[in-house]
Protein backbone atom coordinates (compact mmCIF):
# COMPACT_ATOMS: atom_id res chain seq x y z
CA UNK A 1 0.00 0.00 0.00
CA UNK A 2 0.94 3.99 -1.05
CA UNK A 3 0.76 6.70 1.83
CA UNK A 4 -2.16 7.82 0.47
CA UNK A 5 -3.99 4.35 1.22
CA UNK A 6 -2.41 3.65 4.22
CA UNK A 7 -3.70 7.45 5.14
CA UNK A 8 -7.08 6.52 4.15
CA UNK A 9 -6.71 3.09 6.19
CA UNK A 10 -5.98 5.14 9.00
CA UNK A 11 -8.61 7.73 9.30
CA UNK A 12 -11.28 4.86 8.76
CA UNK A 13 -10.28 2.92 11.09
CA UNK A 14 -10.06 6.25 13.82
CA UNK A 15 -13.36 7.18 12.68
CA UNK A 16 -14.58 3.69 13.82
CA UNK A 17 -12.73 3.47 16.93
CA UNK A 18 -14.12 7.66 17.74
CA UNK A 19 -18.10 5.52 17.24
CA UNK A 20 -16.77 2.97 19.70
CA UNK A 21 -15.84 5.09 22.08
CA UNK A 22 -19.34 6.83 21.69
CA UNK A 23 -20.98 3.57 21.70
CA UNK A 24 -19.00 2.23 24.62
CA UNK A 25 -19.52 5.39 27.01
CA UNK A 26 -23.24 4.80 26.58
CA UNK A 27 -22.96 1.31 27.11
CA UNK A 28 -21.56 1.33 30.32
CA UNK A 29 -24.11 3.56 32.02
CA UNK A 30 -27.06 0.70 31.37
CA UNK A 31 -27.29 -2.72 32.58
CA UNK A 32 -24.88 -4.92 30.95
CA UNK A 33 -25.42 -8.65 30.07
CA UNK A 34 -22.40 -10.61 31.34
CA UNK A 35 -21.78 -14.56 30.40
CA UNK A 36 -18.94 -16.43 30.84
CA UNK A 37 -16.82 -18.74 28.13
CA UNK A 38 -14.08 -20.80 29.63
CA UNK A 39 -14.08 -20.07 33.07
CA UNK A 40 -15.64 -17.40 35.75
CA UNK A 41 -12.68 -15.46 35.00
CA UNK A 42 -13.58 -15.35 31.53
CA UNK A 43 -16.09 -12.95 30.61
CA UNK A 44 -18.41 -11.79 27.43
CA UNK A 45 -20.74 -9.23 27.48
CA UNK A 46 -23.47 -7.99 25.05
CA UNK A 47 -21.64 -5.36 24.15
CA UNK A 48 -18.64 -6.86 23.32
CA UNK A 49 -20.49 -8.80 20.80
CA UNK A 50 -22.14 -5.41 19.75
CA UNK A 51 -18.65 -3.65 18.93
CA UNK A 52 -17.33 -7.09 17.10
CA UNK A 53 -20.39 -6.64 14.89
CA UNK A 54 -19.96 -3.05 14.10
CA UNK A 55 -16.31 -4.05 13.17
CA UNK A 56 -17.29 -6.88 10.94
CA UNK A 57 -19.95 -4.99 9.10
CA UNK A 58 -18.06 -2.16 8.85
CA UNK A 59 -14.64 -3.84 7.77
CA UNK A 60 -16.92 -6.03 5.31
CA UNK A 61 -17.60 -2.78 3.86
CA UNK A 62 -14.14 -1.38 3.48
CA UNK A 63 -12.18 -4.55 2.15
CA UNK A 64 -14.71 -7.01 1.35
CA UNK A 65 -11.79 -9.17 0.15
CA UNK A 66 -10.51 -9.88 3.59
CA UNK A 67 -10.53 -12.42 6.14
CA UNK A 68 -11.69 -11.57 9.60
CA UNK A 69 -10.21 -13.27 12.84
CA UNK A 70 -12.51 -12.13 15.81
CA UNK A 71 -12.44 -12.87 19.34
CA UNK A 72 -16.16 -12.92 19.68
CA UNK A 73 -16.39 -15.61 16.17
CA UNK A 74 -18.16 -13.20 14.03
CA UNK A 75 -15.56 -13.04 11.19
CA UNK A 76 -13.82 -16.23 9.74
CA UNK A 77 -12.27 -19.58 10.12
CA UNK A 78 -8.24 -18.31 9.52
CA UNK A 79 -6.57 -21.10 8.77
CA UNK A 80 -3.76 -19.44 6.68
CA UNK A 81 -1.80 -16.09 6.69
CA UNK A 82 -1.85 -15.89 2.95
CA UNK A 83 -4.11 -12.42 1.94
CA UNK A 84 -5.14 -9.61 3.93
CA UNK A 85 -6.08 -11.00 7.95
CA UNK A 86 -7.65 -8.27 10.14
CA UNK A 87 -7.40 -9.14 13.81
CA UNK A 88 -10.05 -7.97 16.08
CA UNK A 89 -10.47 -7.78 19.61
CA UNK A 90 -13.87 -5.66 20.57
CA UNK A 91 -13.14 -5.44 24.25
CA UNK A 92 -9.55 -6.29 25.95
CA UNK A 93 -9.69 -6.72 29.63
CA UNK A 94 -13.62 -7.17 29.96
CA UNK A 95 -13.16 -8.00 33.20
CA UNK A 96 -11.81 -4.20 33.93
CA UNK A 97 -14.79 -3.60 31.71
CA UNK A 98 -17.47 -5.10 34.04
CA UNK A 99 -16.00 -4.69 37.06
CA UNK A 100 -14.47 -1.40 36.46
CA UNK A 101 -16.08 0.67 33.61
CA UNK A 102 -12.12 1.53 32.93
CA UNK A 103 -9.01 0.33 31.87
CA UNK A 104 -9.94 -1.66 28.84
CA UNK A 105 -9.17 -1.79 25.17
CA UNK A 106 -9.94 -2.74 21.70
CA UNK A 107 -7.64 -3.88 19.25
CA UNK A 108 -7.36 -3.53 15.83
CA UNK A 109 -4.40 -5.27 13.34
CA UNK A 110 -4.60 -5.78 9.51
CA UNK A 111 -2.04 -8.04 8.29
CA UNK A 112 -0.82 -8.71 4.44
CA UNK A 113 1.22 -12.05 3.84
CA UNK A 114 1.72 -12.71 7.24
CA UNK A 115 2.99 -9.09 7.65
CA UNK A 116 1.29 -6.28 9.46
CA UNK A 117 0.37 -3.53 7.47
CA UNK A 118 -1.41 -1.45 9.97
CA UNK A 119 -2.62 -1.67 13.62
CA UNK A 120 -4.81 0.59 16.18
CA UNK A 121 -4.86 0.02 20.00
CA UNK A 122 -7.12 1.91 22.13
CA UNK A 123 -7.74 2.73 25.55
CA UNK A 124 -11.60 2.68 25.47
CA UNK A 125 -12.64 5.41 28.43
CA UNK A 126 -9.35 7.75 28.02
CA UNK A 127 -10.09 7.49 24.15
CA UNK A 128 -5.82 7.14 23.83
CA UNK A 129 -5.23 5.90 21.12
CA UNK A 130 -2.10 4.30 19.42
CA UNK A 131 -2.00 3.29 15.50
CA UNK A 132 0.47 2.95 12.85
CA UNK A 133 1.73 0.74 10.88
CA UNK A 134 5.97 -0.41 9.53
CA UNK A 135 5.75 2.15 6.51
CA UNK A 136 3.29 4.61 8.19
CA UNK A 137 5.01 5.16 11.49
CA UNK A 138 3.58 4.85 15.03
CA UNK A 139 1.04 7.96 16.44
CA UNK A 140 0.50 8.15 19.92
CA UNK A 141 -3.07 10.51 19.30
CA UNK A 142 -1.89 12.66 16.61
CA UNK A 143 2.14 12.90 17.95
CA UNK A 144 4.60 10.74 16.26
CA UNK A 145 6.05 8.09 18.47
CA UNK A 146 9.36 7.49 18.46
CA UNK A 147 11.71 4.60 19.86
CA UNK A 148 11.85 5.14 23.85
CA UNK A 149 15.26 4.63 25.38
CA UNK A 150 16.80 1.62 25.59
CA UNK A 151 16.28 1.06 29.27
CA UNK A 152 17.21 -2.61 30.32
CA UNK A 153 15.30 -4.84 33.04
CA UNK A 154 16.65 -3.62 35.88
CA UNK A 155 15.88 -0.25 35.23
CA UNK A 156 12.74 -0.46 33.67
CA UNK A 157 8.64 -1.32 34.72
CA UNK A 158 7.45 -4.66 33.29
CA UNK A 159 3.95 -5.47 32.60
CA UNK A 160 2.89 -9.15 33.07
CA UNK A 161 -0.34 -11.18 32.80
CA UNK A 162 -1.46 -11.40 36.37
CA UNK A 163 -2.55 -15.47 36.32
CA UNK A 164 0.27 -16.58 34.84
CA UNK A 165 2.64 -14.42 37.11
CA UNK A 166 0.11 -15.73 40.47
CA UNK A 167 0.53 -19.61 38.91
CA UNK A 168 4.26 -19.42 38.62
CA UNK A 169 4.18 -20.28 34.96
CA UNK A 170 8.20 -20.57 34.31
CA UNK A 171 9.96 -17.32 33.61
CA UNK A 172 7.15 -14.98 35.33
CA UNK A 173 8.08 -14.67 38.36
CA UNK A 174 12.22 -14.19 37.58
CA UNK A 175 11.19 -11.22 35.43
CA UNK A 176 9.25 -9.77 37.63
CA UNK A 177 11.93 -10.26 40.71
CA UNK A 178 14.80 -8.56 38.09
CA UNK A 179 12.80 -5.69 36.91
CA UNK A 180 12.68 -2.46 38.84
CA UNK A 181 8.92 -3.08 39.37
CA UNK A 182 5.93 -4.78 38.07
CA UNK A 183 2.50 -3.85 37.03
CA UNK A 184 -0.47 -6.30 36.54
CA UNK A 185 -3.78 -4.37 34.34
CA UNK A 186 -5.73 -7.01 33.92
CA UNK A 187 -5.83 -5.95 29.49
CA UNK A 188 -3.25 -6.77 26.78
CA UNK A 189 -4.23 -3.79 25.17
CA UNK A 190 -3.72 -1.52 28.26
CA UNK A 191 -0.18 -3.15 28.99
CA UNK A 192 1.23 -2.50 25.49
CA UNK A 193 0.13 1.08 25.31
CA UNK A 194 2.83 1.15 28.26
CA UNK A 195 5.20 -0.36 26.25
CA UNK A 196 4.25 1.48 22.98
CA UNK A 197 4.33 4.73 25.26
CA UNK A 198 7.96 3.91 27.00
CA UNK A 199 6.50 3.42 30.63
CA UNK A 200 6.88 -0.28 30.43
CA UNK A 201 10.06 -1.90 28.92
CA UNK A 202 8.32 -5.25 28.28
CA UNK A 203 5.17 -6.87 28.21
CA UNK A 204 4.53 -10.69 28.88
CA UNK A 205 1.66 -12.94 28.56
CA UNK A 206 0.84 -15.97 26.94
CA UNK A 207 -2.16 -15.24 24.33
CA UNK A 208 -4.39 -15.80 21.76
CA UNK A 209 -3.75 -13.97 18.25
CA UNK A 210 -6.20 -10.94 18.81
CA UNK A 211 -4.76 -10.36 22.10
CA UNK A 212 -1.41 -10.01 20.55
CA UNK A 213 -1.33 -8.87 16.68
CA UNK A 214 -2.10 -5.26 17.18
CA UNK A 215 0.46 -5.23 19.79
CA UNK A 216 2.78 -7.02 18.23
CA UNK A 217 2.30 -5.01 14.73
CA UNK A 218 2.80 -1.90 16.57
CA UNK A 219 5.64 -3.12 18.61
CA UNK A 220 7.95 -4.20 15.16
CA UNK A 221 6.50 -0.79 13.57
CA UNK A 222 8.14 1.31 16.54
CA UNK A 223 11.50 -0.64 16.77
CA UNK A 224 10.83 -2.73 19.91
CA UNK A 225 11.65 -6.29 19.63
CA UNK A 226 9.07 -9.37 19.60
CA UNK A 227 9.22 -12.93 20.63
CA UNK A 228 8.22 -15.61 22.44
CA UNK A 229 10.17 -17.21 25.65
CA UNK A 230 9.39 -20.49 24.05
CA UNK A 231 12.16 -20.03 21.29
CA UNK A 232 9.80 -20.31 18.68
CA UNK A 233 9.17 -17.48 16.65
CA UNK A 234 5.31 -15.69 17.13
CA UNK A 235 2.83 -17.81 15.53
CA UNK A 236 -0.10 -15.23 14.34
CA UNK A 237 -2.70 -18.39 14.36
CA UNK A 238 -2.18 -19.56 17.45
CA UNK A 239 -1.64 -18.69 21.18
CA UNK A 240 1.70 -18.85 23.01
CA UNK A 241 3.66 -16.76 25.26
CA UNK A 242 4.46 -12.98 23.52
CA UNK A 243 7.35 -10.92 24.72
CA UNK A 244 7.01 -7.07 23.51
CA UNK A 245 10.41 -5.50 24.88
CA UNK A 246 13.21 -3.09 24.10
CA UNK A 247 16.51 -3.90 22.87
CA UNK A 248 18.17 -4.61 26.48
CA UNK A 249 14.81 -5.74 28.11
CA UNK A 250 14.73 -8.04 25.72
CA UNK A 251 18.30 -9.13 26.09
CA UNK A 252 17.68 -9.48 29.32
CA UNK A 253 14.91 -11.40 29.80
CA UNK A 254 16.68 -14.41 27.20
CA UNK A 255 19.64 -14.48 29.52
CA UNK A 256 18.02 -14.17 32.57
CA UNK A 257 15.86 -17.47 31.26
CA UNK A 258 18.95 -19.24 29.51
CA UNK A 259 17.33 -19.17 26.31
CA UNK A 260 18.00 -17.66 22.42
CA UNK A 261 17.40 -14.40 21.83
CA UNK B 1 -15.36 20.28 63.67
CA UNK B 2 -18.77 22.22 62.69
CA UNK B 3 -19.57 21.77 58.89
CA UNK B 4 -18.45 25.62 57.75
CA UNK B 5 -15.19 24.47 59.28
CA UNK B 6 -14.71 21.28 57.70
CA UNK B 7 -16.53 23.00 54.25
CA UNK B 8 -13.05 25.97 54.73
CA UNK B 9 -10.51 23.49 55.51
CA UNK B 10 -11.61 20.84 52.36
CA UNK B 11 -11.50 23.87 50.02
CA UNK B 12 -8.31 25.24 51.55
CA UNK B 13 -6.90 21.65 51.15
CA UNK B 14 -8.55 21.47 47.29
CA UNK B 15 -6.73 24.90 46.17
CA UNK B 16 -3.28 23.21 47.55
CA UNK B 17 -3.82 20.24 45.40
CA UNK B 18 -4.45 22.24 42.29
CA UNK B 19 -1.68 24.32 42.56
CA UNK B 20 0.20 20.99 43.74
CA UNK B 21 -1.83 19.41 40.35
CA UNK B 22 -0.35 22.34 38.20
CA UNK B 23 3.45 22.07 40.02
CA UNK B 24 4.20 18.70 39.54
CA UNK B 25 3.01 18.97 35.91
CA UNK B 26 5.74 21.55 34.80
CA UNK B 27 8.52 18.97 36.86
CA UNK B 28 7.50 16.67 34.88
CA UNK B 29 8.84 17.91 31.82
CA UNK B 30 11.93 18.88 33.91
CA UNK B 31 15.06 16.54 34.06
CA UNK B 32 14.84 15.08 37.66
CA UNK B 33 16.87 14.47 40.71
CA UNK B 34 16.56 10.88 41.60
CA UNK B 35 18.08 9.38 44.46
CA UNK B 36 17.25 5.96 45.97
CA UNK B 37 16.28 5.58 49.96
CA UNK B 38 16.28 2.23 51.67
CA UNK B 39 16.56 0.19 48.66
CA UNK B 40 16.84 1.11 44.80
CA UNK B 41 13.34 0.56 44.29
CA UNK B 42 12.71 3.12 46.98
CA UNK B 43 13.25 6.44 45.30
CA UNK B 44 12.96 9.91 46.40
CA UNK B 45 12.74 12.69 43.87
CA UNK B 46 13.37 16.66 44.23
CA UNK B 47 9.57 16.85 43.43
CA UNK B 48 8.72 14.55 46.06
CA UNK B 49 10.50 17.21 48.62
CA UNK B 50 9.34 20.23 47.16
CA UNK B 51 5.82 18.75 46.88
CA UNK B 52 6.56 18.11 50.96
CA UNK B 53 7.59 21.54 51.75
CA UNK B 54 4.64 23.03 49.98
CA UNK B 55 2.29 21.20 51.98
CA UNK B 56 4.30 21.43 55.41
CA UNK B 57 4.76 25.42 54.65
CA UNK B 58 0.84 25.61 54.02
CA UNK B 59 -0.12 23.63 56.94
CA UNK B 60 2.12 25.89 59.27
CA UNK B 61 0.90 28.49 58.09
CA UNK B 62 -2.99 27.21 58.05
CA UNK B 63 -2.71 25.33 61.24
CA UNK B 64 0.44 26.16 63.57
CA UNK B 65 -0.72 23.95 66.12
CA UNK B 66 -0.84 20.75 64.48
CA UNK B 67 1.80 18.18 64.13
CA UNK B 68 2.70 17.24 60.75
CA UNK B 69 4.00 13.70 59.30
CA UNK B 70 5.32 13.65 56.28
CA UNK B 71 7.31 11.07 54.55
CA UNK B 72 10.28 13.08 53.27
CA UNK B 73 11.01 14.25 57.24
CA UNK B 74 10.12 17.97 56.71
CA UNK B 75 7.44 17.79 59.34
CA UNK B 76 7.76 16.72 63.05
CA UNK B 77 8.80 13.44 65.38
CA UNK B 78 5.09 12.54 66.45
CA UNK B 79 4.76 10.21 68.79
CA UNK B 80 1.44 9.85 69.76
CA UNK B 81 -1.67 10.21 68.05
CA UNK B 82 -3.00 13.26 70.72
CA UNK B 83 -4.28 16.77 69.03
CA UNK B 84 -4.15 17.18 65.55
CA UNK B 85 -1.82 15.29 63.23
CA UNK B 86 -1.20 15.91 59.53
CA UNK B 87 -0.29 12.68 57.45
CA UNK B 88 1.33 13.77 53.92
CA UNK B 89 2.26 11.50 51.21
CA UNK B 90 3.61 14.07 48.87
CA UNK B 91 4.48 11.88 45.86
CA UNK B 92 2.82 8.30 46.54
CA UNK B 93 3.98 5.79 43.79
CA UNK B 94 7.55 7.52 43.32
CA UNK B 95 8.55 4.68 40.75
CA UNK B 96 5.65 5.34 38.60
CA UNK B 97 5.94 8.90 39.08
CA UNK B 98 9.94 8.49 37.90
CA UNK B 99 8.86 5.82 34.94
CA UNK B 100 6.04 6.77 33.97
CA UNK B 101 4.88 10.26 34.88
CA UNK B 102 1.84 8.98 35.54
CA UNK B 103 -0.02 6.78 38.05
CA UNK B 104 0.84 8.24 41.11
CA UNK B 105 -0.81 10.01 43.88
CA UNK B 106 -0.31 12.57 46.81
CA UNK B 107 -2.19 12.21 50.36
CA UNK B 108 -3.49 14.13 53.08
CA UNK B 109 -5.10 12.95 55.93
CA UNK B 110 -6.04 14.85 59.29
CA UNK B 111 -6.86 12.98 62.36
CA UNK B 112 -7.79 14.85 65.84
CA UNK B 113 -6.89 12.75 68.93
CA UNK B 114 -6.33 9.59 67.04
CA UNK B 115 -9.64 9.93 64.49
CA UNK B 116 -10.07 10.98 61.13
CA UNK B 117 -11.56 14.50 60.46
CA UNK B 118 -11.08 15.01 56.47
CA UNK B 119 -8.42 13.44 54.35
CA UNK B 120 -8.11 13.84 50.44
CA UNK B 121 -6.46 11.67 47.82
CA UNK B 122 -5.58 12.79 44.12
CA UNK B 123 -4.54 11.07 41.12
CA UNK B 124 -2.16 14.03 40.06
CA UNK B 125 -1.78 13.60 36.28
CA UNK B 126 -5.34 12.85 35.89
CA UNK B 127 -6.16 16.01 38.62
CA UNK B 128 -8.77 13.41 40.22
CA UNK B 129 -9.54 13.50 44.39
CA UNK B 130 -11.54 11.69 46.57
CA UNK B 131 -11.97 14.01 49.70
CA UNK B 132 -13.98 13.92 52.66
CA UNK B 133 -14.84 12.67 56.42
CA UNK B 134 -16.89 11.00 58.88
CA UNK B 135 -18.80 13.76 59.82
CA UNK B 136 -18.57 15.57 56.33
CA UNK B 137 -19.58 12.93 53.17
CA UNK B 138 -16.87 11.49 50.80
CA UNK B 139 -17.25 12.92 47.29
CA UNK B 140 -15.25 11.96 44.44
CA UNK B 141 -14.30 15.41 43.13
CA UNK B 142 -17.91 17.25 43.28
CA UNK B 143 -19.81 14.42 42.89
CA UNK B 144 -21.09 12.69 46.77
CA UNK B 145 -19.70 8.95 46.74
CA UNK B 146 -22.06 6.30 48.19
CA UNK B 147 -20.75 3.14 49.42
CA UNK B 148 -20.78 0.81 46.43
CA UNK B 149 -22.26 -2.68 46.53
CA UNK B 150 -21.10 -4.91 48.71
CA UNK B 151 -19.10 -7.65 46.68
CA UNK B 152 -17.34 -10.60 47.91
CA UNK B 153 -14.13 -11.38 47.24
CA UNK B 154 -15.14 -14.40 44.60
CA UNK B 155 -16.70 -11.48 42.66
CA UNK B 156 -14.31 -8.49 42.75
CA UNK B 157 -10.74 -7.17 41.86
CA UNK B 158 -8.54 -6.76 45.00
CA UNK B 159 -5.66 -4.21 44.49
CA UNK B 160 -2.45 -5.37 46.13
CA UNK B 161 1.01 -4.77 47.11
CA UNK B 162 3.17 -6.04 43.86
CA UNK B 163 6.29 -6.77 46.52
CA UNK B 164 4.31 -8.35 49.13
CA UNK B 165 2.46 -10.73 47.03
CA UNK B 166 5.64 -11.81 45.12
CA UNK B 167 7.77 -12.61 47.73
CA UNK B 168 4.73 -14.68 48.95
CA UNK B 169 4.04 -12.66 51.97
CA UNK B 170 1.19 -14.79 54.34
CA UNK B 171 -1.87 -14.08 53.24
CA UNK B 172 -1.36 -12.15 49.82
CA UNK B 173 -1.37 -15.16 47.25
CA UNK B 174 -4.53 -17.07 48.67
CA UNK B 175 -6.31 -13.05 48.61
CA UNK B 176 -5.34 -12.97 44.62
CA UNK B 177 -6.37 -16.41 43.96
CA UNK B 178 -9.68 -16.51 45.95
CA UNK B 179 -10.18 -13.19 44.08
CA UNK B 180 -12.20 -12.74 40.89
CA UNK B 181 -8.96 -11.00 39.51
CA UNK B 182 -6.08 -9.08 40.60
CA UNK B 183 -4.32 -5.61 39.90
CA UNK B 184 -0.81 -4.23 41.09
CA UNK B 185 -1.01 -0.50 40.46
CA UNK B 186 2.29 0.70 42.49
CA UNK B 187 0.40 2.76 44.25
CA UNK B 188 -1.28 2.82 47.55
CA UNK B 189 -3.15 6.41 46.10
CA UNK B 190 -4.42 5.14 43.16
CA UNK B 191 -5.03 1.65 44.79
CA UNK B 192 -7.88 3.16 47.26
CA UNK B 193 -9.08 5.54 44.52
CA UNK B 194 -9.96 2.10 43.22
CA UNK B 195 -11.42 0.71 46.42
CA UNK B 196 -12.82 3.77 46.78
CA UNK B 197 -14.49 4.20 43.69
CA UNK B 198 -16.13 0.60 43.91
CA UNK B 199 -13.73 -0.74 41.14
CA UNK B 200 -12.19 -2.81 43.45
CA UNK B 201 -13.42 -4.83 46.52
CA UNK B 202 -10.44 -4.52 48.50
CA UNK B 203 -6.60 -3.32 48.82
CA UNK B 204 -4.20 -4.79 51.48
CA UNK B 205 -0.56 -3.56 51.89
CA UNK B 206 1.57 -3.39 54.59
CA UNK B 207 2.77 0.25 54.59
CA UNK B 208 3.84 3.27 56.90
CA UNK B 209 1.57 5.65 58.58
CA UNK B 210 1.79 8.52 55.68
CA UNK B 211 0.71 5.48 53.00
CA UNK B 212 -2.28 4.41 54.79
CA UNK B 213 -3.65 7.44 56.49
CA UNK B 214 -5.98 9.15 54.26
CA UNK B 215 -6.72 5.61 52.50
CA UNK B 216 -7.96 4.53 55.97
CA UNK B 217 -9.78 7.88 56.66
CA UNK B 218 -11.82 7.89 53.70
CA UNK B 219 -12.59 4.00 53.58
CA UNK B 220 -13.87 4.58 56.94
CA UNK B 221 -16.01 7.85 56.61
CA UNK B 222 -17.44 6.04 53.28
CA UNK B 223 -18.39 3.23 55.35
CA UNK B 224 -16.08 0.58 54.18
CA UNK B 225 -14.07 -1.94 56.75
CA UNK B 226 -10.54 -1.46 57.80
CA UNK B 227 -8.87 -3.31 59.57
CA UNK B 228 -5.21 -5.70 59.48
CA UNK B 229 -4.49 -8.92 58.90
CA UNK B 230 -2.47 -9.18 61.65
CA UNK B 231 -5.06 -9.62 64.36
CA UNK B 232 -4.25 -6.25 65.39
CA UNK B 233 -6.12 -2.70 65.35
CA UNK B 234 -3.87 -0.50 62.96
CA UNK B 235 -1.85 1.44 64.98
CA UNK B 236 -1.78 4.87 62.80
CA UNK B 237 1.97 5.59 63.77
CA UNK B 238 3.53 2.41 62.66
CA UNK B 239 4.66 0.03 60.19
CA UNK B 240 1.66 -2.87 59.22
CA UNK B 241 -0.29 -4.62 56.82
CA UNK B 242 -3.83 -2.34 56.44
CA UNK B 243 -6.64 -3.83 54.68
CA UNK B 244 -9.64 -1.99 53.36
CA UNK B 245 -11.86 -3.70 51.94
CA UNK B 246 -16.41 -4.17 51.24
CA UNK B 247 -18.26 -6.17 54.10
CA UNK B 248 -18.43 -9.12 52.32
CA UNK B 249 -14.69 -9.40 50.76
CA UNK B 250 -13.23 -8.41 54.95
CA UNK B 251 -15.50 -11.26 55.99
CA UNK B 252 -14.12 -13.52 53.01
CA UNK B 253 -10.53 -12.31 53.38
CA UNK B 254 -10.67 -13.21 57.55
CA UNK B 255 -12.41 -16.81 56.66
CA UNK B 256 -10.12 -17.54 54.11
CA UNK B 257 -6.77 -16.84 56.48
CA UNK B 258 -8.14 -18.24 59.68
CA UNK B 259 -8.23 -14.90 61.40
CA UNK B 260 -10.88 -13.28 63.56
CA UNK B 261 -12.55 -10.21 61.82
Amino acid sequence: MDQTQLQKLDTTVLKWLDQIHHLVSQRVQQRMQIDTKSSRRDLVTNVDREVEQYYVQHIRNFDPEAKILGEEGFGDAVKSMKGRIWFVDPIDGTMNFVKQQAEFATMVALYEDGEPLMAWIMDITQHDVVHGGPDYGVYHNDEKLKLSDDIGLADGLVALSGARLLYEEPGFPQIAKAAIGYRVYGSAGISYLHVLTGKAVAYLSRMRPWDFAAGVALAKSLGLRVGTIDEQPVNMLVSGSVLVATDKAYADIMALLGKKG
